[in-house]
């Protein structure tokens, strides 16, 4: 087997494969410009090694993906808003030999290389007047790992969930045979490429041999141009962005080329639903997470109808429990923890066996999340993982904050929740205990925390208390916190927000 | 991992699984039946054991197909129009430990039955009552083998083709990468279930969650009603097949919900295009062999406006080479052998090293068709292995025919061909030589012949000569025969016709 991309291009070599703005790529051009990539690349890299990738979403990024993949090195793609330090530090843990930042990423680039890690420019990649395709190609099998992608970690590190490209190819094949696939279908992806969620639906059109409407980001006005111009087919949004764009159009109609508003990232408000469906837009929900390469679960519009709020049947070949605390399998109705099983699942967390063991065992995918399977076997997420907060599509986990937060010297106690929010699904929120002096000001807190934290992991709540709200036995009563700062919030609003807005 | 359709039940159990005229199942529904099927042969057939079925196009054998594959138990289908000798031989062949035949069929059952093999009418197995889901299912691999699939053989006898799921499963995955799939697809199907096209699309439509609307034979008139009243999308047709609706529906428009009408089997005449196009009907070509899970290429009706003719590119995963005598791959536009590699290509035949490896060598699968690559990658298939006839969509093989009326004592020599035939692609042609007397008949002859050949493989035409045309090497000359008995056919058409046609 090769890799995708040259199995495809054979496949339908002028089929459309990338369109950004006005230009377009056929399969054929993209082979093109990923020999392109991939010759310099092979010369320095090894298959096997690991290539970290700090790139906004554009051409450059789509090539490396598939580069990567041809000389059979392992994409680390980066989160463009953590900090240096965080960044550092998934580089480092993820072994990367060679980081590949954007072309007016200097400063940055010179901070993050070093330490035996080289420092490439896009631009000095691509060189299209020297573009060979006689460099040593790799022996491509389903079971190689594809990417490394960070998840943030319940204990204060990221963990880096490797997928294989037998994880893609699972997914991307179940969710054909749920969504359906057609030659002429364009999947309109403005999510994060360093997300499963993006990076998916390259991989998956790549096999499919339709087209990806890339957008480098989530802007209402260009997304809205895309819908009415480009004949999108299918578009993936987290509910932020569903209700954003909602807004945006207002009463306008919306295509009928559109087969599916994919709606994933976080529970969605069942106004939202409602919306959509006045609306005739064909809304199906999906539940999904990055250790199970994107879906798990997805409801098709015609029954999102009579069960709006539910995540559907888990796709083909992945299977769904709900466990209790002693790992029994719950009966239909039940609340507990949802499990998920099949070929989607990770292969683990690079060099983290702890993590590992703790969410994967006996082939089983322990998600944390908790929900409920009805008597017609659809799937209702009823909480995600109750330590992590969804903000904007961006997961945050409070420990990874309160870590941050407690390390200033006059910070003696720390809560960090989230509290619904109208427009972001949650906003970071947290509690703090100073010291006797009392002379720390939340600006300064949040200025200490700016220089280790990506910017949409701040508290945009921020509450100095003399004491947390404990529960019997002594431990920090989460639920309470949230629920004093979500009153608080709504009190006063306006002068306890901190200028910026997730995914911004 | 479970069988394909315990994992489609569970993912769309409301879905359309199967139509029979009037009648139409659910995936949940026809779930409960293989269970019915399955319960009572999981205590007569162990896993790995071979199951010989001999039934038409029913709901019987969609069951059985699925229970067999529930058990771990291999299926063997066997085609209903050859002789209870051919169909002896097959049996004994391949090991089957049971046969499982149609209702009506006693006389012929019992015959089939013995040394060893036990006989099961399929209204034996069915207990809905009884219907529990408690036997022994087996552990489902991909890797394990789903059907041997009998291919007419070069050498005088049948090849068992070993077909795994995975095997299937990349047919399906990649067809549908091809084709599109779409939610609503319903399938007509009215080839035979004993071929590979007709097994194909059960095992693909329960992966896509797909209706499959099945007819028990070609009957223009049947075929037509389910065209226009049962919303279909896809057909696959052979070219006698199409040819026959086509003149059967006039200028009668097709249904716009159709989105392939699937020709493959045999090349077709070039007016078939034209006619399709005439009519709109987005007609699809393929290439495919039984050794391959059926499709190896398609070429999409929008291409193939512009090169009527070809099988277009060949699908995703697979590859295709065009290779002369010393195995060496020829540039394009070069006719040579057409090479097939890829996830498709079967394991080998059952229980015959010798013709595996003459046609299975480093994981290529040498086809014997004839054809090219053109300078784009599309496959143009110029002739069909040179001893091969399809007739009306069915394989025959003149050394077959020709070892059975060698046997005859007052036959000296035989030599048979196929020639053209406007409805029928090629009908089967002898010459024969026989001994001194001139006593034989040529009814005789074709009566003694049907008593071990299937009727499809008859002589249509059939001439006694003198001597048959030899070339300078002193071989026959097959293709003059096949000239001089064209002509003859042209000249006395009506007189040296056998009644009945192929495919009744």
């Amino acid at each position: 087997m090769e890799d995708w991309l040259s199995v495809r291009t054979r496949a339908s070599p002028h089929a459309s494969a990338l369109i950004i703005g006005e230009q377009e790529w056929s399969y054929a051009e993209l082979n093109d410009l990923v020999d392109a990539y991939a010759s310099p690349l092979a010369t320095q890299v090894q298959p096997g090694q690991h290539v970290g990738v700090l790139i906004p979403n554009n051409l450059a990024f789509v090539c490396l993906m598939h580069a990567l993949a041809r000389i059979g090195a392992v994409l680390v793609p980066l989160n463009l808003r953590l900090t240096n330090h965080e960044l550092t530090w998934q580089l480092d843990h993820s072994n990367c030999t060679l980081l590949v930042t954007a072309d007016d990423m200097d400063e940055r680039g010179s901070i993050l290389a070093g330490q035996g890690r080289r420092l490439l420019y896009a631009r000095d990649l691509i060189d299209t007047l020297n573009a060979r395709d006689d460099f040593p190609k790799s022996i491509f099998r389903l079971d190689n790992p594809q990417a490394i992608v960070f998840t943030s970690g319940t204990t204060g590190r990221p963990k880096g969930a490797v997928l294989t490209f037998a994880n893609h190819f699972w997914s991307a094949t179940s969710s054909a045979f749920r969504l359906g696939v057609l030659k002429d279908d364009r999947w309109l992806s403005c999510l994060p490429l360093y997300h499963v969620g993006g990076l998916a639906v390259i991989l998956r059109s790549c096999l499919y041999g339709t087209a990806v409407v890339l957008h480098d980001r989530f802007d209402e006005q260009a997304i809205s141009n895309s819908l009415d111009s480009q004949a999108i087919t299918l578009i993936s949004l987290v509910p932020t962005m569903a209700l954003r764009l909602l807004d945006f159009r207002g009463d306008r109609p919306w295509p009928s080329s559109l087969r599916h508003l994919l709606l994933g990232g976080a529970a969605a408000p069942p106004n939202l639903f409602k919306r959509c469906q006045d609306l005739d837009i064909p809304i199906s929900a999906t539940y999904g997470l990055t250790e199970a390469a994107s879906q798990v679960a997805t409801m098709l519009p015609q029954q999102i109808r009579s069960k709006p709020g539910s995540a559907g049947k888990p796709l083909l070949f992945t299977s769904v429990d709900i466990v209790n605390d002693q790992d029994q399998r719950l009966p239909a109705g039940s609340v507990g923890e949802i499990r998920v099983s099949g070929p989607t699942v990770m292969a683990g967390y690079y060099q983290d066996e702890q993590a590992t063991e703790e969410i994967l065992r006996d082939g089983h995918l322990y998600t944390g999340d908790i929900g409920y399977l009805d008597d017609e076997g659809d799937l209702w997420l009823v909480q995600r993982r109750s330590d992590i907060i969804i903000s904007g599509g961006e997961n945050v986990y409070p420990s990874e904050v309160e870590n941050v937060l407690l390390q200033h010297p006059s910070v003696v106690a720390v809560c960090v929740v989230g509290i619904s929010d109208p427009q972001w699904g949650q906003r970071v929120a947290a509690m703090v205990i100073q010291n006797c002096s009392k002379s720390l000001t939340k600006n300064e807190l949040l200025e200490f925390g700016r220089k280790n934290l990506a910017g949409y992991k701040l508290p945009r709540v921020l509450h100095f208390v003399d004491q947390l709200p404990l529960t019997a036995s002594g431990k920090i009563h989460r639920q309470l916190v949230a629920e004093q700062l979500q009153q608080r919030s709504h009190q006063a609003a306006s002068d306890e927000k901190v200028a910026g807005t997730p995914l911004e």
